[in-house]
């Protein structure tokens, strides 16, 4: 295994101290237990808006702490939940008087942890779990899991807190853009989980591995080599038929690279599946093409579709000022 | 090998295509020849910065075409030099009586072609060169390298021009900052070009390359595998050595992968650097940490050290927007 590190053990607290060097005006670590936190507290009465979960899908979610997106978010060690304590102590620190929404990929460590974080918080506290990924049935045994749609929830909730929405709307909001948002993966090659050593999965170089989550996991199929629209072809007629949009409908359409996937790709990706959709009646009106959801140094990509109401692109829209999005004044 | 293309060929058309529809806010692509410029014409009378180079660097240049950094940006094939065609297109299209300066990277192609653009251009024309690779020393037959120091350079000096200063000032500024200027890289593995389908060169599974460049070519050494710590030491102390910097200096430290390092690994890598400068007595007052400069899927990064007076502080701060570097209003 060939990585920038030091030790295994101490990848995560060595990673975590350049980024808050890096990004001292805007964000401040909180240690043992972990958090990151905005600098500036939360204005009195605002929703406080807490995620987490895994590291090595960088940057989500220390990269969107910040005005207009989270208020604090909780990494655990690599592909590992964060731990009951790191979200109760966020919670406490970043609570003024408005209360807590976590928002939480479903995955059942994360969903476990903050909910035991949840019942031991004495402050007014909600959840939204964020299931985009259509590549596995709603009927799975653990519910569909929380992929790359996660940071646009993030971002449209984070907005109208910041405009002073209360907690319960906000939960609705999030459960709201959670339904319009569908995602599927595809990796060309897969990620090297440091402690591991190896690729967590092998492909031959004639086989790329449909719908896989972010962990390093198989997905649902695997399959010959097949040119890119083709590709975009199968994962946008997984999302179109899970969201059945109708004509004339508005949509963000976030490209996500996986971790080892150069820009032109991904903007080749961007190209084909843009057409896609027009050829569907569907204006694809915001975009986001870029690694957001990691998956370590995985070769591939995700594509994520929400459908958007005037709300929506409004808050979209809102400044956002983080380590990893940033727009607006 | 596996990428998501459909033909090698259309590759960069392809991609270029995603481009401008996921940023038609900002940028706009001319076709035949190509290159990408602002949507808002230059100001009359002010310095049109125009960069380019081959592709597979992404999102160097042209995701940093926009108010406050570059005019234009010509986008040659996967590292081959764009043609004087495009750049001399692109020069008479965004100069506005303010004049155009070329920032090149030194590549005996690159800066060949926009020499024979400047010779035949009507305009008045100056050319800033980029070569702040110290990995090559400055005897070298065509001279050092420009690497990920060019679109710090591209910022500060694209921040100055917005602010109206001319053309002479404009390309003095921009060899001021060259000069206090150093980059070098590390690669884990190498990257594959498409058209020829394999990785320029192989590593073993213990063995690093460095000193590497961003066109796939081979370092100046193949080492055994170190620690984040040792290398981070080799390529500061050639930086360090070749900038000579006084003790309370500032300096902006820009950590850039080169298209397959998590960024985990980049902000512990910029944990350490900062630590090392610490050490000396150096304040590293400003920070870049992403993917900038790659070199297609290269496992690799490469560290930047950029000394900084005043005047370069308040330029770097200075608002941009474009589709890859967006801060201030």
């Amino acid at each position: 295994m060939k990585k920038f590190i030091n030790n295994v053990d101490d990848l995560l607290e060595d990673s975590l101290q350049g980024f808050v060097k890096a990004h001292s005006d805007i964000i401040q670590l909180n240690e043992q237990p972990h958090f990151i936190q905005r600098n500036d507290p939360t204005p009195s009465g605002k929703v406080a808006l807490i995620s987490g979960g895994g590291s090595g899908h960088e940057p989500l979610h220390t990269g969107f702490v910040g005005k207009g997106m989270l208020d604090a978010a909780c990494p655990g060690q690599v592909f590992t939940s964060p731990t009951p304590d790191q979200m109760m102590l966020a919670a406490e620190s970043v609570n003024n008087e408005g209360g807590v929404l976590f928002i939480v990929k479903n995955y059942a460590g994360d969903v476990m942890n903050f909910e035991i974080a949840s019942e031991m918080l004495d402050c007014p506290c909600e959840t939204v779990l964020i299931d985009d990924d259509v590549s596995l049935p709603e009927t799975h045994s653990t519910g569909r899991r929380g992929v790359a749609g996660t940071l646009i929830i993030e971002k449209i909730v984070g907005a109208a807190a910041e405009n002073g929405m209360n907690l319960t709307e906000c939960k609705a909001l999030g459960n709201r853009v959670n339904k319009v948002t569908a995602s599927m993966g595809v990796a060309l090659n897969c990620c090297t989980v440091p402690a591991l050593g190896k690729p967590t999965f092998e492909l031959d170089n004639d086989k790329i591995e449909m719908g896989v989550g972010i962990h390093g996991e198989r997905g649902h199929d695997t399959i010959d080599l097949i040119n890119a629209t083709q590709i975009v072809e199968i994962i946008a007629n997984a999302i179109h038929d899970d969201l059945n949009p109708k004509k004339g409908q508005k949509a963000l359409l976030h490209i996500n690279g996986l971790g080892a996937t150069p820009l032109m790709e991904l903007y080749l990706i961007y190209n084909l599946a843009v057409q896609y959709w027009e050829d569907r009646g569907i204006e694809i009106c915001r975009s986001l093409v870029g690694n957001y959801t990691t998956s370590l140094d995985m070769t591939g990509c995700s594509i994520t579709l929400t459908l958007l109401d005037d709300e929506m692109i409004e808050l979209w829209d809102a400044p956002v000022n983080t380590a990893n999005l940033r727009w607006g004044s």
